[in-house]
């Protein structure tokens, strides 16, 4: 079996590319060296190749159900995984040492996580929604609330989830019902449902943390209602919380987690005199949903990474089955009796090879870029502070968005690859495109982040969003027309075809950047908001697919003149993307310009 | 439920657009009017959303399995689902008179197969696939061969596969290695592996005739040595015929069809004297795959009809969810308490809703187009016989692809409308997604079709079948031209933007069409067939989209000025086509225009 995820891109792109080694000149990361980032990266490829990825199809083809006692029964080599992935210390790796974390760049703990979502994208959520939970909590939380729940999660004790949907209320948290009435002791009594809730139940740890939106009285009405509150299954004295599974969701993928029903507060575990569920607030009252965005960020570009990894296995799959797999001739080879070839050197085979390769090697190197932002932001003030926070919000939306569709689609080539094995449950093929299909749903609709892009974060603060972006593509375009002048006029033929290549995309890319900004101006020209969000999800796709031009030709800068197979697949990669994917840009744009009512103006008695 | 394909948009096709009722002119159709074809349409809305709908999940969730006696079980509902539709004489509906047919026009009959592929996707198959064999026999078949298995296939007695695909021979039919070998009885005795074999085991009949290719002594390699024969499961006499089912396939989706592999000849049901199953030769030895052409030409359109069908339904499904989940409010509505609307007000959900009307109705024309085509072509000699089954040739590839491809992804869109929950079991859109996946691998991949258009169908006969296309789109765009100027003159307002929009549209697609025959002659500059051929999917999706703006435009003329919703929608339909889609094809072209060698020169060793 093809492993799922490259060890060399890997390599390049954190070491090469990002130099993440700098970071340890940063005193957060002083105690850590190249030595320390690669041991974390080995030892996650040794668990989740061995622990993980076998646990794949068994996790897809016995689906947790609840047993008599009203448990959630997962196969066994969940949970022996996970404990595998837990006593290696790998869930505290982004945490303070003081809370027994090591301290990890995020940029390398990303690393290091995708290994686990590529083996196993089903049974990594357990862990990175605690990890996610833990983070948000030791940001916000009390003291007393750390200690209680937090480093019992970094120990690997204790899980995590975040409960925001209701059945009612997807997508619209300000229609939440949940209810926390305040308690004589200071705590919260919250009742309500919730949807929706990922690895909301199982029994893979001593205890659950719910991290619950719920609105406490005098808040109003809308999302300035919401509050936040620690929702525990069991207490700290161990006492059964009234938290009651209430069914789980049957799913067309990720099926290995648990995805459920859960009310609070409904009496199926409290005591008669004392109705609904514990909850502990969190931070202050009515300020809930802006601590939650704490996690929804951090859990938007791990839903990046999760679609990510997923496309980047169905790659390495593919990859592997069109090199050993012969069919057919060369469309120039009439002889019916010469040898069938390698179906790797048929054009459209290589086309399909090319497109994954583009898709999920630009998705990783997004991913990765932002998790540095993260890195950026968190050990710096002033200045630096200010533009990775600022480039981070405007890049969130994308790095979620964009793996999430085009990562699905590498998954969708990779079962063509395959041609009708692909579509059997004999290959893996098939279930990286049912658990893929999940992530342009959950964190944020693909629409949500169109308006959350368009809507919100190229505008904010005068557009500087925007601005910073366009500056920051404009610094790689500058080096890279830089490099190439520079080398052109002391280097040999194929070489200078290298720096054309990279002068021809630079180019391709500042026209593309270009009419972006000025598209944005357009669209922003309608006196109506209505008009101007009528395309947002193309603008959403456009700017992803700009972003990701981008990270290529930045690629293309750390790959400079090196030789090899590696470094000219990431040219080829590149070559790809400029030729065939950049220019899809063009309608798009072309089509925000214009200021289209065709979607704003279909009336639904048409359909 | 909602119903699964749309009987008001059936009759505009069939009768406002394509007037089909004229076929009654024709000798061969001369028993029927409209009220015959809509006899048999609503027969089969009837019988398809009342015992072919209901067991789609049943078939779904139950899948096929072989029991201890050896024997293919199916979920009853299956079984008796099919005796309705045989029952009610479906099976025959295309057939001639003097076979016990309805001598139905294609094209009313691929309507009423359309209500089953919509309903049940696999269940359809098992009759579909059977019509397709008795077409072939009826057309290369003996008198004899006929009456023994043609005729009891028309009663829906007997059911039918076609055996092409080898295990190590997926696309590349040059090197099947399934032996025939004369018998002294004038018989064959054949010997191989089939694999992929759609409903190639089942107990739904009293017999399954196999059409299989099979090489005979004497053929030479490749394709020219293939023959065809029929190869029953059991004889005429009633003995077991030694083809024995190997395994099941088990699959992402389609899983009620049971997915075969056959043993042709291996001993299991021969005796020790008489090795090989008795196979008996179609036509002429050595001419085995122009026969089977004529069933796999059926079999593309069938396999777009499915695509379509299943676009469709899910289509369907989202638009009646949309407009009953309520969620968020109008982007401009700032006040939280006022009440959330209907998500098919918000303008991306109708963006999906718009894309997918417009894939689906624009698949359904194109499916139905083709089809009244092989009416004209098989009633008619002369020119109109030459024009109708040149054009058909190049349509094929393209009626076989598109669907399975923009269908697909109006079935990802459906999910999205429904949010998480389109990703679960409890509707049914996720299996839609999953059924159709199916459907750019078989019946030829999508890379083989390009191949097939841009390789041979735009090419052959001097390019004729280009210009015929192009001449063909051409009518159209002057017949829109002509509308648009003709009531431009005595018109109000309101008609006046409805003729603007047609003329906007018939230029866009001129430069199209333009550009796509320009950029066939710079394609074919190249010197190289590896060259011309490096980007043939993209110049079948691109022609593909061009093809489906042409119908769109076709379909306006015949809306002209009409009121109504139903009229508005296929308005805003062929609007979201031109403003959104067709300018995709743009970089397309480009890319092709360019002889892009991307694909072409990456070696595998970069990958």
């Amino acid at each position: 079996m093809a492993a799922p995820l490259s060890r060399r891109d890997l390599e390049f792109l954190l070491y090469e590319w990002l130099d993440v080694e700098k970071l340890t000149s940063r005193e957060r990361y002083r105690e850590h060296s190249r030595e320390t980032f690669d041991a974390v990266l080995e030892l996650s490829e040794d668990i989740a190749t061995k622990c993980f990825a076998p646990a794949n199809k068994t996790g897809d083809q016995n689906e947790p159900y609840v047993g008599d006692d009203g448990k959630v029964v997962l196969p066994d080599e969940i949970s022996s995984g996970i404990n595998e992935f837990l006593k290696a210390g790998l869930a505290a790796g982004s945490f303070d040492e003081s809370l027994g974390g090591m301290q990890l760049p995020t940029v390398v703990n990303r690393a290091s996580s995708a290994w686990f979502q590529a083996a196993n994208a089903a049974m990594s959520s357990y862990t990175f929604l605690t990890v996610g939970n833990a983070n948000l909590l030791a940001e916000y939380g009390t003291p007393e609330q750390i200690d209680t729940w937090v480093r019992p999660m970094v120990e690997g004790r204790f899980f995590g989830t975040m409960c925001l949907s209701e059945p009612q209320a997807g997508s619209s948290l300000a229609d939440i019902t949940t209810k926390a009435e305040p308690a004589d002791d200071g705590s919260y009594r919250i009742t309500g449902t919730k949807m929706w809730i990922s690895a909301g139940d199982h029994e893979l740890g001593e205890n659950i943390v719910h991290l619950v939106l719920a609105k406490a009285p005098g808040g109003g009405p809308g999302v300035k209602g919401i509050s936040l509150f620690i929702v525990p299954k069991y207490l700290a004295d161990g006492t059964r919380n009234d938290v009651a599974l209430v069914g789980l969701n049957h799913k067309m993928g990720n099926r290995a987690t648990t995805n459920t029903l859960l009310n609070f507060g409904d009496g199926t575990f409290a005591p008669a005199d004392a109705p609904g569920a514990v909850g502990y607030l969190v931070g202050e009252e009515h300020r809930g949903l802006s601590y939650m965005f704490h996690m929804m960020n951090e859990a938007r570009i791990g839903v990046g990474f999760l679609a990510t990894s997923l496309g980047y296995a169905g790659y390495q799959a593919s990859v592997e089955y069109a090199k050993v797999r012969t069919q057919g001739r060369p469309v120039d080879q009439k002889d019916p009796t010469s040898k069938p070839i390698p179906i790797i050197e048929h054009a459209d085979v290589k086309r399909m090879l090319l497109a994954q390769k583009s898709y999920v090697e630009g998705a990783l190197a997004l991913g990765l870029y932002c998790s540095k932002l993260v890195d950026e932001q968190t050990t710096s003030t002033g200045d630096e502070h200010e533009r990775a926070g600022l480039l981070l919000d405007v890049l969130t939306p994308i790095a979620k968005s964009w793996p999430s569709q085009w990562c699905l689609e590498a998954n969708s080539l990779a079962i063509q690859v395959h041609g009708g094995y692909g579509y059997t449950k004999e290959f893996d093929v098939e279930q990286y495109y049912r658990d893929n299909r999940l992530n342009p749903i959950h964190e944020g609709t693909h629409g949500i982040h169109g308006l959350d892009l368009l809507g919100r974060k190229v505008i904010m603060r005068g557009g500087a969003g925007l601005a910073l972006l366009a500056e920051t593509i404009g610094a790689t375009i500058d080096r890279a027309i830089g490099a190439s002048e520079a080398t052109g006029n002391v280097t040999g033929a194929s070489e200078a075809t290298g720096n054309e290549a990279t002068a021809e995309y630079a180019a391709d890319l500042r026209r593309a950047v270009d009419l972006l900004v000025t598209t944005t101006g357009q669209v922003w020209s309608a006196e109506d908001p209505a008009v101007s969000l009528a395309n947002a999800t193309a603008y959403l796709e456009a700017t992803g697919h700009i972003v990701l031009a981008w990270l290529w030709l930045d690629q293309l800068l750390a790959v400079g003149g090196a030789q090899g197979d590696f470094y000219d697949g990431k040219r080829a990669a590149a070559q790809y993307f400029f030729r065939y994917e950049l220019p899809k840009t063009g309608p798009q744009l072309a089509l925000l310009a214009a200021l289209d009512r065709t979607t704003l103006d279909a009336a639904p008695a048409w359909f």
